[in-house]
């Protein structure tokens, strides 16, 4: 080994101990007569001394050879420093050094290697070695690895077993755009890459494995939005002989024992809410309740008077910010500009500041007078100093917008804090909605169908099978995510096990009977021959380490993500391959 | 949850306790007046028991409609059994059931779902969920879990940090062939499925990782042999500051700890040989150690006679098979068969039985006489009662053929337990070898060229870095490999930090410097900016498992294997893709 301690390990009980420690150069301070190197690695920073007149010539002349991030071994006496640092674990102790051998040189890097960088995002992509030396971004990797480790004893205690699902698979035209691989040996055909391990850990379930894990890769070739990767990681789970009580159960365990092992926070029992009662009171089917702020639904109160805009409306929705009734009237514009932004898309805001002297001031005193106003307060159960904001409109689009408009609220106020972390269940939602759009990828009639909310194997409610043909919209999935902060970090369902009721599944998300028969007739085959009643959920696993890293993107936790172009920089991939290759494949490019 | 309890889990204990127990019907067995059922789950498999005569009359008419393997939940009171059963861990229960439901009905499953089933491979395969549910099969996936926990634990103590790797990568012409991905977005490009995380994992390193490890799947699209699958996995390993010692330190290390804690099996320390011997000794990089029956060097013993078959050859080498001198005219002419297959490729065999009254008779004796034969006997260290075999040619065909001649006889004479594990290292391997074959990913001169024997990363031994412009062949590797019972566990080297020792060897692979900037600049380039002097390995796990579990093949021991088509006949997979998607990504099918 090329040393005999980390950078970060000696303490002031090491002192007049011979060790050798290698590293990279962070800084060298040269005072003449003393000359200082910061020598880092993956475990801390030791600081070296050289007394320039008692050292060797050889050693002084290596010492003021090195540059930053050169690799050197450093072997010498720790001794207790004159002025100790509390900055550093190492900071009571230096090395006097004797020998330093340069392992190997370095250009000067192309950014800083610091927690706060001067580095762009580009620039560190193509670099991205010399990124992860960054304290920052290491210690996003460490957390991910200790997620996994506390996940994997966490579930393995429970008898769940790891099992790995295949990576190449088949292309289905259900959900998102598929990776293909075209094979050699079966020219023509193609492999898919899984955009999850569904079918498979069904499969498990039919062969009776009872409790499956797996902390896996899955793949969507889909257009990236910011901080969406062509490839992330899930940690996928399933069950056998359960109920949807027992997989909350389970996997509300799971999170909490993540909280507590990796970070030392106890979280509390996770509330439930219904989809129905997410969109009603916060417009998201992911609300961030680490703060109130409910929606207060205001038809009865506000309707009847001449303003057309709330009369016409059909719904007049609206929050009550706490404190903010001084809010400027630059403040109301901005936030009038924010709801009105096309991806927003509210029309307008209304507004009601109740004022700290009891009297109520609105953005429409023209329609409502005190009375009126003293009601909307009586409905928001607004206090003086608070803020009442209501936005009209079409259902969907009114609530929309106004989720968009509390969560902006909600980090005005400085209610979300990255380090506060209110963890609950959204149960109950909706088997299917229907899209009107026609993606590539559509089988059924042109004009629109029926998708599945969750994926064509969720099951319904079973008191709401009834409703499957008459009012397909009506019916309630045994589905549920786990929303931590506003973030959808896992979901699932109970699955389907009948083969007649996951046959009528496809019939109404418009596949022939052919058609189901080819893409899922082997799990079909499967429901044939004893499948348990089963269910499970994923957890969206870069986007739950970015949380536990207090986070908003999920690119710094991962070693070497794509960019918005799903491409890399630094291995400069995807690139073009050799026409012998698209020879034996038996394919070739469009023009 | 649909049960109380698993069907391994109840013992006399817990008799006179009401249970629920779930699983599938193993079994009925109806003697008119009691009525037994085996009832199967991942744990175990209990019995039920229904008295006909006292059971409800519905009762009994759902327990005589149940078929093979039909999903029941059975709840019931835990009784003592009046004939105990020592086979099973339940064998002093079963449940006096009052209430079964069938979950799900099952066909009839086209093989037995037992230890011996009566399935053929193909059949299993296509139905394979019904094949996990053997005992056989989930133990050994069982096994794999447990072996990747062991693992984990291990590297995680050592501070290990695991860290995934892109899949999505970039293809490269050295090596075997890729798996490609046509990229939508960057169109008439692709990406390539990592054949391993090698440069990745050097990248870490460079980025200061310092001890990393990956459990991962990796991809070749090679012509698959029996018992190569197209997708692999691999537990992959890397750590900065190392010598070789080292790293054979570490996973000798692991090693022992999964046999310990996977097995109960304590192994000795790793003893090691090098290349050279291994190919002088054993004919063979990886010799299967369990046996000695070491190869014995005969041209000064045997030349100089009248035998033009020694006289001519190369090297005459040949083994002592202990206590087989008995063996018949017509098991010598089996063996002499078996060198003889083109595969092997010996052109004969030649014998000598040391009898047991002391005399030597050998196939040869018109050449050798008595006296000949007992300095054959010599050099062999033959007993009376032992059977030499010679064989003689080119030496690394005789080598070749010895080799399996001598597994062969390992396998005949019984020593080749699979409960007997075997560990050792293999060191010293050459850096480069000549190939003759030009395959359609070759670059450089056509004629033949200098592989890597490794990978092109590893580095030369210091020593012998002269050597490598006046004679390639000659130059060792800090390269090694485990092997376990002849099966080349894991390999991995130090490899090469410096950018110009890594020029230098791609151009003697025969890159040009262009193609080594356009495949490999960004290690490179990496290795511009300060690269630790690093080294790790792969072990390859499926293989592992397989030998943890006492069998030859890994197929047992991947949950969804592909066939040697490289196809998964249950999901019928890889299949022909829709034009919609071929045009996306602007490919077509070449007729």
């Amino acid at each position: 080994m090329l040393r005999s301690h980390t950078c970060g390990e000696l303490r002031i009980s090491n002192v007049g101990q011979t060790v050798t420690i290698s590293g990279w150069v962070q800084g060298v301070r040269d005072k003449g007569s003393l000359l200082w190197i910061d020598l880092r690695d993956r475990y801390g920073i030791t600081q070296i001394t050289i007394e320039t007149d008692k050292a060797s010539k050889e050693l002084v002349d290596v010492a003021r050879s090195l540059g930053r991030e050169f690799v050197i071994s450093v072997t010498g006496i720790v001794a207790e420093r004159y002025s100790k640092s509390d900055k550093l674990p190492t900071g009571d102790i230096e090395i006097t050094s004797d020998k330093i051998t340069i392992l190997n040189s370095a250009l000067v890097p192309p950014f800083t290697i610091e927690d706060e960088t001067d580095g762009g995002d580009d620039i560190r992509m193509k670099y991205r070695y010399l990124d992860l030396r960054r304290n920052a971004v290491r210690k996003n990797l460490e957390l991910r690895h200790r997620i996994a480790i506390e996940t994997r004893n966490y579930l393995d205690k429970l008898n769940f077993l790891e099992v790995e699902t295949p990576v190449l698979i088949k292309s289905t035209p259900e959900g998102a755009r598929d990776f293909v691989v075209p094979s050699r040996m079966n020219q023509g055909e193609f492999y898919a890459l899984p955009q999850s391990p569904q079918t498979f850990k069904q499969l498990l379930m039919v062969g009776g494995f009872d409790r499956y894990y797996q902390i896996v890769k899955c793949f969507r070739d889909e257009d990236l939005r910011a901080d969406r990767q062509p490839e992330f990681t899930q940690i996928d789970c399933e069950m056998s002989f359960v109920e949807q009580e027992d997989i909350l159960n389970t996997f509300e365990g799971m999170i909490r024992h993540l909280f507590k092992s990796v970070k030392g926070i106890d979280i509390p029992t996770l509330s439930r809410m219904t989809y129905a009662d997410a969109m009603k009171f916060y417009g998201n089917d992911k609300p961030d309740i680490r703060f109130e702020m409910k929606f207060v639904e205001l038809n009865e109160v506000v309707k009847g008077k001449e303003f057309k805009v709330f009369n016409d409306a059909e719904l007049v929705v609206g929050i009550c910010a706490k404190g903010a009734a001084e809010y400027t009237r630059k403040q109301l514009d901005e936030l009038t500009e924010f709801v009105k932004r096309p991806q927003i898309g509210a029309t307008g805001l209304i507004y009601a500041r109740f004022n700290a002297d009891g009297t109520i001031k609105s953005s429409v005193d023209k329609f409502y007078n005190e009375e009126d106003l003293k009601k909307w307060a009586v409905a928001f159960d607004a206090q003086p100093g608070d803020l009442m904001m209501l936005i009209a409109g079409e259902t969907n689009k009114a609530r929309k917008a106004l989720s968009e408009l509390r969560l902006e609220m909600g980090t005005r106020l400085g209610l979300r804090d990255k380090n506060t972390f209110a963890c609950h269940w959204v149960i109950d939602f909706p088997l299917l909605e229907f899209s009107e759009e026609v993606d590539s990828t559509s089988i059924g009639e042109k004009g629109g169908r029926w998708h599945a909310k969750h994926h064509p194997f969720t099951s319904p409610k079973p008191e709401d099978i009834e409703l499957l043909e008459s009012n397909p919209g009506a019916v309630r999935a045994n589905a549920y995510d786990l929303v931590i902060n506003g973030v959808e970090i896992g979901g699932g369902s109970i699955r389907i096990h009948d083969k007649n009721l996951q046959a009528k599944m496809f019939s109404l998300l418009g596949f022939s009977k052919e058609d189901a028969q080819a893409q899922f007739g082997f799990l079909m085959n499967a429901f044939e021959f004893g499948a348990p009643p089963h269910g499970g959920l994923a957890f969206g696993f870069d986007r739950l380490c970015s949380l536990f890293g207090g986070a908003d993107g999920i690119r710094d936790f991962i070693a070497f993500p794509k960019n918005n172009s799903g491409r890399d920089p630094m291995i400069n991939s995807p690139s073009a391959i050799a026409q012998a290759q698209l020879d034996e494949l038996m394919i070739q490019l469009k023009k």
